[in-house]
């Protein structure tokens, strides 16, 4: 293997070559600001997959380093994601309790198959299976899992027990619970939730005002949740509030992460894999809209299915690491690249930063309030939740709205699993549907050129013996029969019609089912005394028609030109 | 309502309004022919679906009644069919022991339940949904059921113990067996199957040359099975063969069909309403693709969703007669046509002929052997097995070919329900797969026209500075990332084009996803100073795109034809 082809699969070595003193340093920077904001953040989205806090500082580590090494995107940053780690929930809450040994290796195994099916899919290069999940269906549902995270954060904030997987067992969970709201616990959520919210647009500016410069701001805004993590904490140990009902995070080991062993038990195995293709279809999905976006912008390219060898290595590294599944997370990868990263290196870095700060600042987080965390959650998990793709999907097409409503609906009422599976399997069912009764027109010749154009919009010329028409579809099982009744109720006996034209623009495939309906219609016209010809026959359509006797029995010609057909048919007047 | 929408709902009133003399004694001459033939296949199928003889019967007589007063065919002949019945036994055995009353039961909730569901897709009319089937599909669903069901009846003829629902089960179940041969059965079964192929070859030439007209000679071959039925049962009777081991039909009730009563309890239903569907489908689609072939040899049209209405009807009376699920039968329907039955007053008279025999002659069949029926349902059967399909299927297409050949496999292996499951998976997702990975081609002006083809077939004009693509296919979620990615390796930064034509003749619908991906490359390209273009857009595509801003942001124009694009393009040459 020549050393091209090996940095096919290890696009490190392309980078890596050329690396300098000058990106060093924008790396080294970006991932400054990246730890700061990933600490809280890593421990919250762990709290939400179920999982003990330094799950999620323990999935951000080895991940990015493999993703450094095997993925493509420059400025990707993988680690836990909100909601992988809601779907995590739901899988391993399936076959295990919260709290226990049995739930982490669960997570742990879910990544473990996750990063194989990733990996398999990328050596295999099946990425384009992904694409079977369309953009609407997925904005749908990134909009219902960021309500379903919000609500189930709801009750962390509230200092009340809410758990489910749907809006309604949440809402439920809520509403008959508000008695024993803890009444510290609250301030303590709604303060910090509010100020994150405020952060988010009031800080930079103020921090620039006060004389900071524009980097200094923005690292010292990315810091306005530590912030947060540090006042609430300090309050809870100076007051004392965990006395009085606060709950918090407790005993967190100080180590760098364990080396811990998936269960690959038949049994797992079976409870876990799908919900593990699942996740590893929306969390490659997602992570390569993120990589596709911000590779743009530099005119970089990202190279799918090596991605997926990325994210699948990543997602293995978490199985061994104490971690659970994780991807390409929006937010932290376009901090990343604001913060200038210029290379995968930077990503390394974060996860030295966040090796030192699971060594050394676990202790400090004993008193950090669970109230806190959900409120980091609810903020970024809200910028998620989008309504208007619902509008802009009506505005453009019905079958397009009720896959993004459905995917929506059944996400909040049925939770993630049975939300992404439908939404896939709507788009599929709406796009054979639409397929299956294909727009046909008959057209006629726009006077003076050679084109032709359905004679329902435009003025064209046509001849009462003949017949064009244009099929605006692929032939195939699906509309096979479509086809013929359209004909035959077009064609009747004795309408005055010799030829009939199908013109083939757009007919991409003839498969079997609708080649054996071709000959129907030939044999069936025959007995009519009309005749059949063909038009503007595609090469791949034609190469495949000539293995069969079809053309052999065809009662017409096939002509290159449609144009050609017209001239051909008409009858000539007398000079 | 008035008398027209009133008889497409009841297309008696149709026929019915112009039935003469000549009319009733066609109809009456193929009824005693089509009675004679039924008696014994009815028998054998009840036997195939683990049901008694007698339902067989029962499920001939009020379904055919139903179906001539709702269905659309002039010649089809509705009851038990082989396909049907073995789909049922391998249903119904799941949830009760063949020869209990819950089983009968079931079988009849089975039909009650594909009745409703075929009538409820004539009234929505969504019988498009049987095109999701395709023909190679079928075909080879079809080849394997017949395997399987001559192999369930090889225990029969034998006088062992063989039963199971794939093709391993039942070779073991054989094999395992075969020191058990009953000698008389073997003999009996034997002889029965080598006459019956006889008959359908030699009978009929045979009784021409003893003189008999060509109409009696039809009826003699056709009772051929009656006279092996009957001498059978003779040579059991007299030797007292029953006492040596010799299965017989035994005591059948001497009634009219008895009124019962589906079992509609929510957990029979959840147990049986997918295998409901599938028969359902599966009995209309071959149903319908026997009328079709028929009424096309006598120019008569099928209306599709009112064929639903006719069979479903038909299937809700079989539930409320002690009956099993039904459809149109191929040897029947044919045997009805040949015979001269000229409207579905014949299947009414056929079904009084049945009802005779029911309460005439079920004492006589007593000693019938189970070997002979065995034999007439191999026999029949063994018709339907044909391997063509996968060498027609080869030399057309692979897809085509993978998808019947997984359906062969898959049902011989597995059984009926999951060999056609997966044959429409597999249809579907070869189709998805198909169009996910669209052919694209740059094409170019054949010279001396307004006529564009590829510029890898043909001898074609083109202009350096200007790509003309012609995608093969419609944009939707599933190719969309895949013409982006296309593009992007096509085109580009500085390789010299300034203009890139997208020619949309074969695109027949853009959905989101694929306005999005046109977007991002308008964007992508305007970045690289590529005006982007379309031309030739449909009608129903440009009245989609005038709904978004995409026409708004395009950086080139929209051309009505390919030609005026290559001629406003192309840069005038000084005079």
């Amino acid at each position: 293997m020549n050393f091209r082809s090996l940095s096919r699969y290890l696009p490190i070595l392309d980078w890596g070559r050329t690396y300098d003193k000058n990106a060093l340093s924008n790396d080294l920077i970006a991932a400054v600001i990246v730890t700061i904001m990933l600490i809280p953040q890593s421990l919250a989205y762990a709290l939400l997959a179920g999982l003990p806090p330094e799950a999620g500082i323990y999935a951000s580590i080895l991940p990015i380093m493999f993703y450094a090494v095997f993925g493509t995107s420059r400025a990707l940053a993988v680690g836990p994601v909100a909601v992988v780690s809601l779907m995590t929930a739901a899988a391993v809450g399936k076959v295990a309790q919260t709290g226990t040994a049995d739930y982490a290796t669960a997570a742990l195994t879910l990544a473990f198959l996750s990063g194989a099916f990733l990996t398999l899919l990328g050596i295999f290069r099946l990425g384009f299976i992904a694409n079977f999940l369309s953009h609407p269906v997925i904005a749908g549902f990134i909009t219902a899992s960021g309500i379903i995270i919000a609500l189930s954060q709801v009750g962390n904030i509230l200092g009340i027990k809410a758990s489910g997987e749907t809006m309604i067992e949440l809402l439920h969970g809520i509403l008959t619970n508000l008695g024993n709201i803890n009444v510290i616990t609250l301030v303590i959520g709604a303060s910090a939730t509010a100020f994150l919210f405020w952060v988010r647009k009031g800080l930079k500016p103020l921090l620039r005002k006060w004389g900071l410069g524009p980097r200094m701001a923005d690292i010292g805004a990315k810091a306005g949740p530590v912030a947060a993590v540090v006042v609430t904490t300090l309050l809870v140990w100076g007051l004392g509030l965990d006395q009085q009902g606060v709950k918090i995070v407790g005993e967190v080991p100080q180590s760098l992460p364990p080396f811990s062993v998936p269960n690959v038990s038949m049994e797992l195995v079976g409870q876990l894999l799908m919900p593990a293709i699942l996740i590893s279809i929306i969390g490659f999905v997602d992570s390569i809209s993120v990589a596709q976006t911000l590779a743009a912008k530099r005119r970089q390219r990202i190279a799918p299915d090596q991605e997926l060898i990325g994210l699948g290595m990543a997602n293995i590294a978490a199985a061994f690491t104490g971690g659970y599944p994780v991807t390409g997370g929006f937010s932290r990868s376009v901090v990343n690249f604001d913060a200038g990263a210029e290379t995968p290196a930077a990503g390394a870095y974060t996860a030295v930063g966040l090796a030192i700060a699971s060594v050394a600042l676990t202790p400090l987080i004993y008193f950090l309030p669970k109230a806190t965390l959900a409120a980091t959650i609810v903020v970024a998990v809200l910028s998620l939740v989008d309504f208007k793709i619902l509008k802009h999907a009506w505005g453009y097409s019905k079958p397009d709205f009720i896959a993004v409503a459905a995917t929506i609906l059944l996400t909040l009422s049925f939770g993630v699993e049975v939300g992404v599976s439908a939404g896939v399997l709507a788009s599929i069912l709406l796009h054979l549907y639409k397929t299956s009764r294909p727009h046909i027109a008959e057209v006629g010749l726009v006077e003076g050129t050679q084109h032709f154009r359905n004679i329902k919009r435009h003025a064209v010329l046509t001849n009462p013996s003949m017949i064009t028409l244009r099929v605006d579809e692929s032939l195939y099982f699906a509309n096979a029969r479509f086809l013929e009744d359209y004909i035959y109720n077009r064609v009747q006996p004795d309408c005055g019609v010799t030829d009939l034209v199908l013109m083939m623009t757009a007919v991409n495939e003839v498969d079997l089912s609708a080649l054996e309906s071709l000959e129907a219609i030939n044999t069936r016209l025959k007995d009519m005394d009309v005749r059949l010809h063909l038009s503007e026959v595609k090469g791949p359509v034609m190469d495949r028609l000539k293995r069969g006797h079809f053309l052999h029995d065809l009662t017409g010609k096939v002509y290159l030109s449609q144009y050609d057909a017209l001239v051909d048919l008409t009858p000539k007047r007398a000079a």
